[in-house]
């Protein structure tokens, strides 16, 4: 069958989307290890078009196929595979695979296995952006129930997700969003994934922030995806000693943090990025696979959905990536393989 | 005998040291925990100009004795007294005594004794600036000997104190100073108190920097008291995971973090303030002494000093309060009382 795959040549990447091509790749024969996979699906995030751009901190040796994140069927492994099998579904266990193909041959160690009976768009936008929330909300302060989080960029995929695991397990979000045209419905569409406040960036400064501390307390825990001045407005409204994880950077802006923040209210900052935890969990499979166990129950039970999707067939990649760049999009692009 | 005492009668601070009046004040009767101390020394610190000009996190209510740092010797005790006696040094236990008068009746539970035989300027200016400088070495980076530490206003009160504690310590300090007139006279002293590099600002964003990163290590800990752009700059030359302390804001200007400094580094922010470190163990003791007991064993080793002082009469205090203002002041001003 005929193997295609979307990604750059070279020899720079700075041309940007236009400098993607799609083209028919050799299928490389099955090593000792090796899981040979059919792709289902692939999402196309903001990371990808950085990594196509050459601005992101890694990149991969062109030629290169795009794609980190997806979901593809087992079809054939090598001797040596011991825990895959065909028919079961993978997804990527780190960043740089190059997902956005039809077929490929990946090392069993660059996979990990996902039940097959969960949605596919769930499966397929499972590796980065949940894991992303989950991380977020387990690793830098140990939230109760009860407990608030405040988030920019809450439409986001991280957003979304934030919004619903925060939601499992009895945490209360205030979720700031940029005021656009059509904002009630998407006030509409966060509050029913379970988001209990959604604001637009100029409340932040406004005296409707102290009725919402009326009834949920002041958050212990800030997610920034923006930078510039609403970061500074959302730091605010942080708890003294309270945590603000940076984890994008949509605004291209730095963080501007007023020193009293930090001597007088002790606020702390910090930064995280999936694949560098990843990284430095390379020896602990233990975490990933509690992370990713935790993620499905999630899905089985109903509370945890695959972002907005709008599914592209890979040959119209080029329209998904100009949709995908689009600002106030609130549909994730996914590629059918 | 006079008991006299230099501070703000009111009603608005705001008005700045011309608000200090010189007062004779009353010595109130001895209660059953009370100490009657004779005050030696007492330091003129930014924060008690703060304080003075009321734009300070803690102010006290007027009408108010100003300083916060100090030694006295203790003339009686009251019969509930059981760990001082006449004679012993004392020093504040926490921000806000008012340390800039002859005499005083204080708890006992304000006062922290310290050894009578340290030098009376090392006294004097031990339990704001090198308490400060000893927890943010200790606090936030585990660092061992070998490991490097990067701090600006490194001629500040609480700078030399780190250099020192440093030295003695066996960690190296890249020290960041503005440009002055009388530069080389300024990094010669520093040298000499054990500061492995003293830099300018401009030079942080120079080649010469990786001259001084052959030698040792990336710091892991950078110290401000700046903010601004030579703070943005410093923070670059951190260790990824290492962690930036602010503690002070001179250059009157915000903390700016590029976002990637976060998500790809994984650099850390916090911040330090004595007295809310002191409020927060308030029912630790056993830490609040260890700390005292290391820093006076230094100064008994002859490896931390007091900072470079001028000691003035109270009755002068004013003019010392215009030359603890001056822009450059390489020394601080002491009352002596």
């Amino acid at each position: 069958s005929q193997n295609l795959g979307a990604g750059c040549s070279g020899p720079g990447m700075n041309a940007g989307p236009k400098s993607v091509l799609l083209k028919e790749l050799e299928v490389p024969r099955l090593g000792h290890s090796d899981v040979h996979v059919k792709m289902l699906a692939a999402p196309i995030n903001p990371a990808d078009i950085n990594m196509i751009q050459g601005t992101y901190a890694i990149l991969a040796p062109l030629p290169a196929v795009a794609g980190n994140e997806g979901v593809g069927r087992v079809l054939e492994v090598g001797p040596g595979v011991t825990a895959l099998r065909r028919g079961d579904w993978v997804i990527p266990a780190d960043a740089g695979l190059g997902t956005w193909r039809t077929q490929a041959v990946f090392p069993e160690a660059s996979l990990l296995q996902v039940p097959s009976d969960i949605p596919l768009l769930c499966a397929a936008t499972l590796s980065v952006n949940p894991c992303t929330a989950y991380r977020m909300l387990s690793d830098f302060e140990s939230l109760a129930p009860g407990d608030s989080v405040i988030q920019n960029a809450a439409n986001s995929g991280v957003g979304q997700a934030v919004i619903q695991i925060a939601k499992a397990t009895g945490v209360r979000t205030i979720n700031v969003v940029r005021d656009r045209p059509d904002l009630p419905k998407l006030v509409e569409r966060l509050k029913a994934l379970g988001a209990d406040h959604v604001i637009t960036e100029d409340v932040l400064r406004k005296p409707e922030m102290k009725e919402i501390f009326k009834s949920i307390p002041k958050p212990r825990l800030a997610l920034n995806c923006v930078g510039g001045k609403s970061t500074t407005e959302m730091l605010r409204h942080l708890q003294p000693k309270g945590t603000m994880v940076t984890y994008g950077g949509m605004a291209k802006q730095p963080v501007t943090v007023p020193v009293s923040a930090f001597i007088f209210r002790d606020v702390r900052l910090r930064g995280f990025w999936m694949t560098q935890w990843k990284k430095d969990h390379a020896h602990d499979k233990e975490s990933l696979t509690s992370m990713m166990d935790a993620l499905c129950q999630l899905v089985r039970r109903g509370q945890l959905g695959a972002p907005a999707c709008t599914t592209v067939p890979l040959e119209d990649f080029r329209e998904a990536l100009v949709a995908s760049m689009q600002p106030f999009t609130s549909s994730k692009q996914v590629l059918l393989l």
